[in-house]
């Protein structure tokens, strides 16, 4: 009696017993093991490459002896002669198998290897694109069973790679034929795949086997900045990033002056998504250029960005979204052809997916968010804030999520702030102020010294210091309520309050001098009472926003907290936390995600149940309202003061002590509460 | 004990008992009656009109009482006042049963209504359109549970008319918002469903009721002529019809020169795709403008028409249905958006629909022959027969049908002969020759009198007669042949062997005068020899076709013929049978089915089952090829002769006694065999 010889397949450890003679990818393919391949087993695309290891296997009870693949054929041969194999590799269609063996399966041969992102949190994509590779041989034309064409190639795909249903644009049934003879009946098609099913849509057909790559484009479509991530849809790699200026801020810098632009203006909507279309292309362009490929191999696009970019992306006036009840056009995810958003310097058949909104002012960054970072999935309690012009935030754990936006402004962006600025080089962006002596230090974008170290002024000559960006404003309010300059409700003491000349009268109030230029003909950059009240104003909200949620959770506190976007990354988190922007929490699980909706796109992007998954998060998520929420308003006042008013900061006293100075014994210096204008963006 | 109410419906005899104070409508719903609604039961579409009958039905074995229905209501009171109810007639949506009843649906108030055609056959169209109206009340915007307002369509479009899922184009989605604010949110959307099943697709939307109808066009696309149909999508009745000359003649004339053109040069198949689109564009907007109607509310197109000119439309350049293995691109239906055939005088987000081509030369045009005349259904054996510059062909009956194309070239629409035109006003379009005389008299075109008729010359004054049109020609080598003038070979014998001065000599051969206005500046129209050789050639190549299926089939004979075609609805079917066109058959078995293939384009846009029907028909159809089945060659030679050489007619012999001349003893005046150049048009 003989046995057949005994396969086994790592890292999947599937095995399995196969006739001698076997080919390793039939093998594989029987047992289920993710070995790739696009040319269906002809030798030729050398994707299922893989590696026979000998000797003794005590672990799974087998010795491979040297002889256990067959040796190497004219097809392997003529491969390493035009390519080279690595040292050990074997073509998994070519080698069969003649004894017991152990086959490894390399990441790169695994069609959903995983890739693993370099941002802090260690969770990888599992490679699954919608859009894939396929290699066939077509029959010819035959005139006494008459088929066109397409038929045929489908009947190829049905019967080489058991695809049931394929469809295609004029554009492509437009060149067809003369491919399909070019290539000899040898093609390969590009098969889109909808994960809400339906036929495969044929986006680009290549005579002959493909093999310059497919690529995909996730983009985070921002009010200000739009960035793109050019990614391979074979390898997950990002090859190029790149991104611009959001046009659109010619009409507007924050997402209600669009919207206010499009009230005011007939048309304006069209230009402003005119506008924002034309930068898309160019931002395609440029990424290909960079990347150095033919943009006609970007076949997809996935879009994150909030409802007002989403609706004027879509060329939908955003007009609704400006007033209660804050009405989407639609709320789900989108598929359709990049060329319905005049998208045209990609491939002209490349699909669009564009993730679900939440409601009307939680968009579709915000489930991108959601999906990179998965408060579903938390087994403890994480509060997850995206901060911009608007802050959106998550609240969840395994048993519900919550979201809400929560109507910061731009403050957090150094807008509204005497001395703010964008983050550009010559900004401020750290500050630290000691206690004893009040005297600040800082650094500027552009450089690594602080200021008082030796060189300073000569490594920022160039820009000088020009102003103070979003995570210095935030340093520097947080810092002088540290160095008691700023009493818990916010108001700036005198110099003789405080002991510092630093603390200048401006008006009525004080103001505190970070840096003066004046004398070489540079700004003076103060922190004055406005900025503390804009800052106040900003950090009330966005902290209103997460006691909201607090309350529909029914919880006091969170286990952990997540600063997700651009913005997250850059501030600090002590001090977020002594100015009462976020709960308190241990501040070793206050933590960035970096460019979390950026992370969602490129996870849509690479892997098609994403989409699935986020659309059905999405719809179990549950939304709150803080606009129409009394308590919403409660929370905003009581959130005024620094860190708080009433709420304990616990987790913050084990590692900051406030000062309690007084300078007001029973005033009102500025107003932070009554009711305010909704902003947006 | 008491017992509901007894609820009878005509005409469909359906029946069931419903509690005192149902609607009407509700009864029909439950039953299944065909019963019409746009608006939903809400008394404001009229749609659902019912005539209820009073007296004793011992057939039903009910007696109705005058008040077996409730009283008028405010809204029928209201509905009658604005537009006015027939005497008679009821809302059924606002009359509730109050005792036993029966309830006539008048045809117009039927969803599935049929519509008789005018033609011939009086097989009538059961309405069933792809693209219908609904009317629907959605929800208002919630800020406490926030959805999209197409997400709460599609709820409302599910709750009150069960339709499962709705997609929507983003031209659609940008005029949402503002339509469902306009209308209240009460609104009407055309909704299109492909018959292959997925989601429903809202092809346009209005605010309230809409209530100016929805149309669809069917459009015949010949290589001469484009006819369009413009048909009300709700009752199925044409409202305009309009033609105009395919632009692509100057492109060629026929369609061999049209894909030569393409070869010849580059970018001229896109040419030819530009000027066959801006015709139809002008075709929409003329026709739309005849019926006096928005072009905005055509929201279907149908579209029948040969391979090469499914291909120019389509804009794949023809090149390959120029040579065997004639290989379509695609040969299967297709439904697709109107706007990617470059058609934007129309809705622009109307559905196209394409019917399947059979085989590379014989297109969608047969299928909507096979479509109307249903070839398959036939109890007996049915060869119909569809003449252009090709001949398509089509045989069978119940138990299969076959189909094949035959090159017989331009003859029979004028081309290629001496005297001939295309059929326009002056033309000779009827020819009799007294078989004692052998003197002839004709009719043209534009005017009802014979020429030897009194008043015949001030008749045609304006025209003059200007030359013969196809059916002109084929009657006149018929009589040529029944007046002894012409012999079975087809010589055209000399004035002593005819014993007419008509029969005249031109060069080596002779030509039969049919009339001379040289005197008064006119033309000389004679049949020369050189005529009869064309006519010889092309209906040995339609008769070769019809002989090939038979054989294919095994039979010797035909039940009937259908003579398809604007050309067959004006040929003399016993003028056709002595030439020997079409196969020996009873003569009233030979009839005319008139434009076939526009009638399956007008079938196939009212009734989207008629869609799926045709494409498995077409499917099952057995595609016979000519250019390589060499009993093609054989059958063609021994159908040269007139009628036939081996072939006998009996049916033909009991109704028309055939001299028996023979004008050249063993000569051969002008071959007929040989191999010839494929020609298709």
């Amino acid at each position: 009696m003989t046995t057949d010889p005994l396969v086994v397949f790592t890292p999947s450890g599937k095995r399995g017993r196969f006739p001698v003679g076997t080919p390793v990818l039939t093998a594989a393919r029987q047992l289920g093991v993710d070995l790739d391949s696009v040319c269906g087993g002809r030798g030729i695309c050398s994707k299922c490459q893989i590696t026979p290891s000998h000797g003794e296997f005590p672990k799974h009870g087998i010795t491979v002896r040297e002889d256990a693949l067959s040796d190497w054929n004219a097809v392997e041969q003529r491969y390493d002669d035009k390519r080279g194999l690595k040292p050990g590799r074997r073509l998994g269609c070519q080698a069969t198998v003649q004894g017991d063996v152990v086959i490894d399966v390399p990441p790169e041969s695994q069609v959903h290897r995983q890739v693993v992102r370099k941002a802090a949190t260690a969770r990888a994509i599992t490679m699954d694109p919608a859009t894939r590779l396929y290699f066939v041989e077509v029959d010819e034309p035959d005139m006494h069973s008459p088929t066109g064409d397409l038929e045929r190639l489908a009947r190829a795909l049905k019967d080489q790679w058991d695809i049931d249903a394929v469809t295609a644009d004029l554009s492509l049934l437009a060149k067809l034929q003369p491919v399909l003879r070019k290539g000899k009946w040898q093609v390969t098609v590009a098969l889109y795949r909808d994960h809400h099913g339906g036929a495969a849509r044929i986006v680009e057909i290549w005579p002959g086997l493909h093999e310059s790559g497919l690529f995909g484009l996730a983009i985070d479509l921002g009010s200000t900045t739009i960035a793109g991530h050019l990614t391979d849809l074979d390898t997950g790699v990002v090859v190029a990033s790149s991104g611009l200026m959001n046009p659109q801020i010619r009409f507007g810098e924050d997402l209600m002056s669009r919207v206010s632009y499009s009230m005011m203006n007939p048309g304006g909507d069209a230009e402003m998504t005119a506008a924002v279309r034309g930068a898309l292309n160019d931002l395609a362009a440029s990424i290909a250029a960079e990347a150095d490929i033919d943009p006609a191999l970007i076949v997809e696009t996935v879009f994150v960005c909030n409802p007002v970019m989403h609706h004027l992306l879509l060329g939908f006036d955003p007009v609704e979204l400006g007033q209660a009840p804050f009405a989407l056009a639609t709320s789900e995810s989108l598929s359709l052809p990049a060329r319905d958003l005049g998208l045209d310097a990609i491939n002209p058949r490349a699909r669009t997916y564009i993730l679900p909104c939440i409601a009307g002012h939680v968009g579709a960054d915000c489930a991108a968010v959601a999906l990179s970072e998965e408060p579903g999935k938390s087994d403890d309690l994480v509060l997850i804030v995206d901060v911009g012009t608007n802050a959106e935030l998550l609240l969840g754990d395994k048993s519900r999520v919550l979201a809400c936006s929560s109507p910061t402004g731009p403050a957090f962006e150094g807008a509204q702030i005497s001395s703010g600025q964008r983050a550009a080089p010559g900004a401020i962006e750290r500050i630290e102020i000691d206690p004893a002596t009040r005297t600040p230090r800082f650094r500027v974008i552009g450089s690594e010294l602080w200021s008082d170290e030796p060189g300073f002024d000569d490594a920022i000559a160039t820009t000088g210091v020009t102003g103070i960006c979003g995570s210095g404003i935030i340093e520097a309010v947080a810092e002088m309520r540290m160095a008691g300059l700023l009493d818990e409700s916010g108001l700036i003491g005198s110099a003789e309050q405080t002991g510092t000349w630093r603390c200048r009268p401006e008006g009525r109030t004080h103001a505190y001098l970070i840096h003066d230029a004046t004398e070489t003909g540079g700004p003076r950059i103060t922190v004055t009472q406005g900025d503390i009240r804009a800052i106040q104003l900003a950090k009330s909200a966005l902290y209103a926003g997460a006691r909201l949620l607090m309350d529909n959770m029914n919880v006091d506190r969170v286990d952990r907290v997540v600063l997700a976007g651009a913005f997250g990354a850059h501030i600090s988190t002590r001090h977020a936390m002594v100015l009462g922007m976020i709960p308190d929490a241990p501040l070793d699980k206050v933590t960035s995600a970096g460019n979390a909706a950026g992370t969602g796109a490129r996870i849509a992007l690479c892997n098609i149940g994403a989409r699935a998954e986020i659309e059905r998060v999405v719809r179990d998520i549950t939304k709150v309202e803080t606009a129409i929420e009394p308590k919403f308003q409660d929370h905003f006042v009581a959130a005024n003061a620094i860190p708080h008013k009433t709420d304990p900061f616990p987790e913050l006293a084990k590692v900051v002590t406030l000062p309690s100075p007084a300078f007001n014994a029973g005033g009102d210096a500025g107003a932070t509460g009554g009711r305010r204008r909704r902003r947006r963006g």
